[in-house]
C-alpha cells in the first residue's frame, strides 16, 4: 500500500479518513498495549521515513487506544440485564463466563476480558455464571479482597473456587432440563467434561454457542490485537527454528502421530523462533499453529503482522493462514482419519470436538513444545544470567535511592512504580515489564496479587514493610524477584515471620534432590518454619519462567498441588514463599533459581540435582532474626551477599555501591 | 446337614467318602490358609461337640491343604508352552497376566496366584505378558532381586516397571492387527484404557477373555477359599453397620446415584462390621457388594461362609446372593437405566462394561468407603493404642531375647520368625500376621521385601545389621513396625546412614502441617537427609493401615508420587525411612503414626495438624551418631524413649525390663 499518499493526504487534511482496510489495522495496532510504548509496529504501515509523518501515526495510535472499552472496575447492573435478554433469545438458562482466551492464557486481548467486563472484575483468574435470576462470580484465595472491592455482591455472589466449582454452585440451582451455555473456544475439553458431568446430577445440559452472546452486546469491545512479528534471534535462542522442529518432529514418529495442535502462544513462538507484542507483559504471537509429522507448520494469524524480514525468517516449511480458515484445515485434517494430538487442558472445545466429529483420532496429551521450552539451553541459561545481572542492578539502584529518598520526602507506590520503569526503559534491551509490578507498601503488602491504582496509592510510613514484586522482559530473557524491606523499624513479630520465610527459601535453594523429583515434593521445606508456629502462605512456592516468553510458564511448579512433572536441568522456577497478615503487612522473598546437576558426594554414585540461584539482590538483613538462623543459613547468606556485591557492586554508580556494601555486610 | 452320621460313618471306615457337597466345602476351607491356624471353621461345618470328630477334620484339612497346587519358585517353561497352545485355539496373539485377582487386593487367594504358577514369580506385584514367541515378566523395584532367583530369563525377560510399561513392551512387539487377550474380571478400566491407547499405536486391539486361559491348564489350581464369616463387634468397630450405612446412603444421595458398586474387601467388611480369614495377613471375606441409596445391600459371597449368627448380626437389610448371580444383579440396575459409581481403579472391567453395555449412567469416582474407614473413630484409635502397646511388649521381648542369646548360641532368621510368631500367638487377641515377617540380616536386610526361605536362611554374623520388619492383627487393630539393629559393632558407614534414615523418621514424626496437606507434600521430610549426600531410598514412606484390616490400605499415602488425599485426623499411616546398600545391609525405622490435631500455636489462629507416634519399641543407640543430631532431634528420641520405658516396661519380665531401660536410656 503506498502509505505516503493514503496518510500523507489525509494528515494534510486532518480528518484521518483512512480507507477502512487502514483504519482497521490501525484499530488493531491500538489493541495491542505495548505498540504505545515500542514504534515496531511502524513497520507494519511501511510508511517512508518521515518523522512528521510517524509521530502522526503515534498520535492517531494513542487517541485510538483512548477510546473507551467498556472495562471498568465495578459492576454495570444494565450489561447482566442485556446478557439474561440475550440468553433468552437464545433459549439458554444460563451462560458460563471464564476468564480465559482461546489460548487459555494468563494476560489475555482487551478484546478477551468479557468477564471484567460483565462484572467489574480485573483480576488475572476467575469464572463468572449468570443464571436467569441469580448469578455468582468465583475467585481463588488471591482475589478475594479484590472481589469484593469490585464486583457488586447484590448481583454476584462472591464465591471461593477452592471451595466450591462453578459447575457446583450452578448443578445446585437448575431445574431438570436446564440448558447451560459456553463459549466453545474459550473452556478446553477437560474443563467441558467436568461441567457436563456435573450438571447431569441435575439434569441440566451444556450448550456451545459458537458465537459468545457477550459480544453481540458488548458495544465497544477493542479490536483483535495487531503487532508486529519479529523473528528471534538465534544468538538468544540458542537453537534453530528447524532443529527445534526436527526435535518436536521425532516426538510424533515416535507416537505414530500425523499432526500436533499448538494453541498455546508461547509453545508456537518457541518453535519459530519469533516474538510479538499482542498482549501485555509477554512477549507473544496470539495464533494457532498445526505441525506435521514432516516438520512443516500451518501458522494461524493475521497476515498482517508479518513484515516480509519475519516471512524470510520463517521460510517456506512455515505456511500462513488466516484464523478463519483453522476449520478448514482441521477438516481436512480429520477426512484423512489423521492422528492427532491435542493437550485437552488448553485446547478449544470447539476444535476437539470439530476433530472428533470429521473423524480424527484424537490423542490426548500435554503440549510437548512446554516441556521442550522449559529446558533452557546453554544460551538461554546464559540469557537468563545476563538478564538477572542487569536486573539485579537496576533493582539496588531503585532501593538505594528509595533507602536515601524516603529520609527527606515521603514516597508514595506509584513513584516506585514509575522510578523502576523509568531505570529499566534506558537498557536498550527490555521490552517492558514481565507482569504488573506489585508496589505493596504496609497492608497493601497483605494483598498477593496487589496492583496499585490511584484510588489504593499509599505513601510509605515508618515502621511498616514494603514489599516489591516485579519483572522484566529483555530480550536475552524473563525475570521476576521480590524483595521486603523495612521501612524505619520493624515489629518482632516481622522480624519473627521474615526470618521463617528466608528460612524456607534458603532450604530450597539449597535442596538436593535425586533425578525425577517433582516440585510439590519440595514445596514443603518453603513452608516447614511458617508450618512449626501454625502459619503458612496461601499461593504456590514456584512457577517456571521462560526465556523472553512468558513469566509463568509451565509445566513445572513448585506448589501444594500435584504436578508429575520432573524438575530436569535447565529449567528455571522461582523461589517465592512468603508471609502475610491481612491489613498489616505482606512478606515475599523472591529469587528465581535454576536448576543444575550437582557432581555426585564422595564415593557415592548418584548424581543429585540442585539449585544455582540467578537473582542477585540483597536481602534485607534488618529484618532477619539471627537467633533463628542455623549456621549453615547464615553461610548461605553471606554466600549470597558476597556474590552479589560481587557481580552487581560494580555495575552501580558510587552512592548506590556505598549502600550496597552496606546491604550485603556479612551477618556474624 | 447331618455331620454327625455322614462324618461319623466316614471316619469309621477311613475313607473320608464325603458327599460332594461337603468335599467341595473342604476343598474351600483348605485354600483359605489361616483355617490351618484357628478351627472357627468347624462352626461352618455344624458338627456336634465331639473332640475326636473336630480333631479328625482338621487333619482332613491338613491333608487336602497339603495337596500340590502347582505353585513353585522357578519357571516350568512347559506351562508357558501350554499357554501358548491355548492363546492359538482361541486366534489370540498374547495373553496379558497381572498379579491382581478381582478385586485388586494385596494378598489373594492362591486360587488366584496365575502369575505365580505361569512364572515361577511369588513376589506381591507384577505383570506378565506372553506373545506367541516372546514373553516377559514386569516387577518394580523391590522385586528385581527376587525376579532374577525365580524367574527364568531364557524365557521371560525380565523388565522395570518404572522404566517400560507392560503395554509399551508390547506395543514394540506386535504387528498391526495383532489380538492381545486379557482377563476383564482381573484389569480395571483405568488399566484397560491404558493398554488400548498404547496397542492401537501399533495397531494392536485388545480382547476380553471372559474364561482365563490359566485356569483351564492349571490342572491343580486350588478351590476358591471358604472362611467363617464373623461379626466385627461395636466395642472394637465403635460404630454399628447401620450409622455406616446411613452415612454412606448421604453421600450417594448427595450425588444422586442410584447404587454404588463396592468391589473392595476391606470396604465391605468395614461397612458391614464383618471380618473372615479367606486370604492370609488380612481378615478380609472375598466378596462383591452393590449398595443402594436406600441404605439396603445386596452382598455376593458364598453363602456357606455365613454361619446363622453372622446372618443375624447382616440383618434384614443386607441380602446374601451367589457371585455367580452378580451380572443379573448389574442387569436389573442397567434396565432402569441406574445412576451406578464405580471405583475405575479397582473395578474389573467386566463389571464397568456390562453395566456400561447395558444402560445404566456410570459415575466414575473413588470409592468412599476407603476414605470412611481410613478415618478412625475413638474406639479404633483406643484399639489401635492397645494392639500397639501389646505388640510392643512383644517386640521388646523378642529383641531382648535375641540379644541375650546372641552371645552365646548363633540365631538364624527362621528362628527370629518362629520365635515372634510363639511371643504373639500367646495373646489370646492375636489373630495371625499381618503380613509376611521380614527377618534380613546382613545383605539380606537390602532386599526391601525380603521373605526367609530355608534356601535364603543365614546365621547372623558379627558387626552386621539385623533388620525386622513386622505385623501383628489383632482384634483391637492392626500393626507394622520395622527396627534395625547391631550385631556387634556397626561400622561408621552404617552409623552414618542410620542417622539419617532417623533424623528424617523424626522430621516426620514431629512435623505439623495445615489441614489440607497430603502424603506426597511430607515426603521429603523423610528423605532429605539422606539426599543432602546423595542417598534414598526407593519405596514409599508411608502407607494408610486399617483396624483389624489389611495392613497397607488407601487412600491416604506418604509418597514421592501423587495422591490428592488430605491427611485427616484419625487417619494410621506408617512413617518407615530407609536405607539399602545392596549386598551389605538394609536400614529401615518404621512406627505407625496417628493424624491428630495440634492446638494452635500462642495467639495464632490457624489449628494444625500433627502426629501421634503409636509404635513402641526402642531405636537401636549403637547406630546413631550423636554428632550429626540436633538437640532437639536428641529431645524427640529421648522423649520417644522414656515413653517407651513407662509403658512397656511393665508389662515385661525382670530380664527384659532391664534390658528395655538400658536400650532407652537417655541420649547425652
Amino acid at each position: 500500500m503506498n502509505m505516503h499518499n493514503l496518510l500523507g493526504s489525509n494528515l494534510k487534511t486532518g480528518t484521518y479518513n483512512f480507507p477502512s482496510q487502514i483504519n482497521e489495522l490501525l484499530d488493531g495496532l491500538a489493541a495491542a498495549p505495548d505498540n504505545l510504548r515500542f514504534t515496531h509496529w511502524l513497520k507494519l504501515l511501511a510508511p517512508p521515513k518521515n518523522q512528521l509523518l510517524d509521530a502522526e501515526l503515534i498520535k492517531i495510535l494513542q487517541k485510538k487506544a483512548s477510546q473507551p472499552d467498556g472495562l471498568i472496575r465495578q459492576t454495570t447492573p444494565n450489561r447482566v440485564r442485556l446478557l439474561r435478554k440475550e440468553l433468552r433469545k437464545r433459549g439458554l438458562d444460563g451462560f458460563i463466563v471464564p476468564k480465559a482466551d482461546e489460548h487459555q492464557g494468563e494476560y489475555i486481548a482487551k478484546r478477551s476480558e468479557r468477564l471484567w467486563w460483565l462484572t467489574g472484575f480485573s483480576g488475572s483468574a476467575g469464572w463468572a455464571v449468570v443464571l436467569s435470576k441469580k448469578a455468582a462470580i468465583f475467585v481463588d484465595g488471591r482475589y478475594t479482597l479484590q472481589v469484593k472491592q469490585e464486583v457488586n455482591s447484590d448481583i454476584f455472589s462472591h464465591e471461593c473456587l477452592s471451595k466450591l466449582s462453578p459447575a457446583e454452585w450452578t448443578t445446585a440451582r437448575i431445574k431438570t432440563g436446564a440448558r447451560i451455555g459456553f463459549d466453545p473456544w474459550r473452556m478446553t475439553p477437560d474443563q467441558v467434561n467436568l461441567w457436563s458431568s456435573q450438571l447431569k446430577i441435575a439434569g441440566g445440559t451444556l450448550v456451545p454457542e459458537d458465537y459468545n452472546p457477550i459480544d453481540y452486546i458488548w458495544l465497544q469491545q477493542p479490536s483483535a490485537p495487531i503487532s508486529l512479528i519479529f523473528p528471534y534471534k538465534t544468538q538468544y535462542a540458542g537453537e534453530i527454528s528447524s532443529k527445534k522442529k526436527a526435535r518436536l518432529a521425532k516426538i510424533l514418529q515416535k507416537q505414530n502421530l500425523d499432526a500436533i495442535l499448538l494453541t498455546q502462544p508461547d509453545s508456537i513462538c518457541w518453535l519459530l523462533n519469533i516474538r510479538a507484542n499482542d498482549i501485555p507483559f509477554s512477549p507473544l504471537v496470539l495464533s494457532f499453529a498445526i505441525f506435521y509429522k514432516n516438520g512443516k507448520v500451518d501458522l494461524f494469524t493475521d497476515r498482517r503482522k508479518l513484515p516480509s524480514k519475519t516471512m524470510q525468517h520463517l521460510g517456506k516449511n512455515v505456511k500462513i493462514l488466516a484464523v478463519s480458515s483453522l476449520q478448514q484445515s482441521l477438516e481436512k485434517l480429520a477426512k484423512k482419519s489423521a492422528k492427532v494430538q491435542l493437550d485437552p487442558g488448553n485446547v478449544p472445545f470447539w476444535i476437539d470436538s470439530l476433530l472428533r466429529s470429521q473423524g480424527a483420532a484424537i490423542c490426548n496429551n500435554t503440549d510437548p513444545c512446554q516441556h521442550l521450552k522449559a529446558c533452557k539451553n546453554k544460551v538461554e541459561v546464559q540469557g537468563a544470567r545476563i538478564a538477572h545481572k542487569r536486573d539485579g542492578a537496576i533493582l539496588c539502584t531503585l532501593f538505594s535511592w528509595l533507602n536515601k529518598t524516603i529520609k527527606t520526602k515521603s514516597v508514595d507506590e506509584i513513584t516506585i512504580d514509575t522510578k523502576l520503569e523509568s531505570l529499566r526503559s534506558k537498557e536498550p534491551q527490555y521490552r517492558g515489564p514481565s507482569f504488573p509490578a506489585i508496589t505493596g507498601s504496609g497492608p497493601n503488602g497483605a494483598i498477593v496479587h496487589y496492583r496499585v491504582t490511584p484510588s489504593t496509592n499509599r505513601i510509605m510510613q515508618n515502621n511498616e514493610l514494603f514489599l516489591l514484586d516485579c519483572g522484566a522482559q529483555y530480550l536475552e530473557g524473563t525475570t521476576d524477584v521480590t524483595r521486603t524491606v523495612a521501612i524505619g523499624k520493624p515489629s518482632n513479630e516481622m522480624c519473627d515471620r521474615f526470618t521463617r520465610v528466608l528460612k524456607g527459601h534458603i532450604a530450597l535453594a539449597t535442596a538436593l534432590f535425586p533425578a525425577g523429583t517433582t516440585g510439590p515434593q519440595l514445596d514443603v521445606l518453603a513452608r516447614q518454619h511458617l508450618w512449626e508456629v501454625g502459619l503458612d502462605f496461601e499461593h504456590g512456592t514456584g512457577h517456571g519462567v521462560g526465556s523472553f516468553l512468558s513469566v509463568h510458564e509451565g509445566p513445572q511448579r513448585i506448589s501444594k498441588g500435584t504436578n508429575s512433572v520432573e524438575l530436569q536441568p535447565g529449567m528455571i522456577i522461582s523461589n517465592e514463599p512468603g508471609y502475610y497478615k491481612k491489613g498489616e503487612y505482606g512478606i515475599r522473598i523472591e529469587n528465581l533459581i535454576l536448576v543444575v546437576e550437582k557432581s555426585p558426594a564422595k564415593g557415592r554414585s548418584l548424581a543429585m540435582l540442585g539449585f544455582e540461584t540467578l537473582t542477585l539482590a540483597p536481602i534485607d538483613r534488618l529484618l532477619i532474626k539471627r537467633k533463628l538462623m542455623t549456621s549453615s543459613e547464615i553461610d548461605w547468606l553471606n554466600n549470597y551477599h558476597a556474590k552479589v556485591l560481587k557481580i552487581i557492586g560494580p555495575r552501580l554508580k558510587k552512592s548506590h555501591k556505598t549502600w550496597l556494601e552496606l546491604a550485603t555486610k556479612k551477618l556474624q
